[in-house]
């Protein structure tokens, strides 16, 4: 595991924001953009899927046979658009994201790549079982009807992402005028913090 | 004005899930994926402005100070990630976007600016007036308190995107299994449709 750091100063109105949104299922879902081989934007709807322990690095989970996979194999930059609707502020997260698969037993995450799978519902599980995504699709139902255990070893389609993020801008729609602040990591690995006009 | 076209059939299933979520503002708020000059992707949410008419070209406006506009004039591909919390489904449009500024006199789109200033709000017309975005904050408030009339020409620093999708992904959670839709415009200027699995 890496060293554990201080939290880094946009933790506190990100928790704040979780917390004050939390009646909403949907404040724990943001949008991942990544880079095509090609150099094309992408863009989808993740789940947050909580912190590692004692890091400032945000959690995701996917499948392995999903095209960001074959986008991050390419260019392992992304950036984050986290849209909080009942208080109204934003924030984005640009960084780097580490993939651990089955058979990365030497990451620094392999942990908790089993921990995650362990906390997940059963039916985010049994995705991880179904037919391919995007392929044409399959008829039968029973395709579908899969069950996993908690218990046993992730599948090997289940890929943990680590997101470690180096700038962060938090806008907040509510103020008049409106708030903006940029976090930035230094190559000391010390976060500035600076106000900016919206 | 480019010719009338038929309505894309990713239009209908759209319109509806613009009128199920309709009682949540943030139905019309997505998020827009582009890239740097330097390729890295990038992540922001906007607000939906609506089509324009007789054509399937999403509106979008910005401030010509904007980071975006220097993204897109590098890379004019960008990709949307809209998210419906209440129906819980998601459209991803990928396709290209036209910036139409001040002094593009000529593009098809000029009267559309023009018209599009005119529906805003007076404080999203405000907004074009405000010190330079991202700038160091700017201490006098009454920086930010200024009047711009609908009746005149638009601000220079306001610019209409016209987003021409190419490329449709339709994801709906609710079904179960989920139900996923991808509309993909042809050489010809033909949508094709295949149902693939989520």
């Amino acid at each position: 595991m890496p060293n554990p750091i201080e939290l880094a100063p946009w933790r506190s109105p990100l928790s704040r924001a979780l917390h004050r949104n939390r009646s909403q299922m949907h404040c724990r879902f943001f949008q991942l953009a990544t880079v095509t081989p090609e150099g094309l934007p992408t863009n989808r709807t993740v789940v947050f899927r909580g912190f590692v322990e004692q890091t400032n690095y945000l959690k995701i989970i996917t499948d392995r046979r999903s095209q960001k996979i074959e986008h991050l194999a390419s260019h392992n930059q992304a950036e984050i658009a986290w849209y909080f609707t009942k208080t109204r502020e934003q924030f984005r997260l640009a960084g780097t994201i580490e993939m651990v698969n089955a058979d990365d037993l030497e990451s620094d995450f392999f942990q908790e790549r089993q921990q995650t799978w362990e906390t997940i519902s059963d039916s985010a599980r049994s995705q991880f079982a179904w037919p391919s995504p995007t392929a044409q699709r399959n008829i039968n139902s029973d395709d579908f009807n899969v069950e996993t255990s908690s218990s046993k070893s992730p599948l090997d389609s289940f890929v943990l992402l680590i997101f470690q993020p180096h700038t962060v801008d938090h806008l907040e729609l509510r103020g008049n005028p409106q708030n903006r602040f940029i976090y930035k990591l230094s190559s000391s690995q010390e976060w500035k913090n600076t106000e900016v006009n919206p």
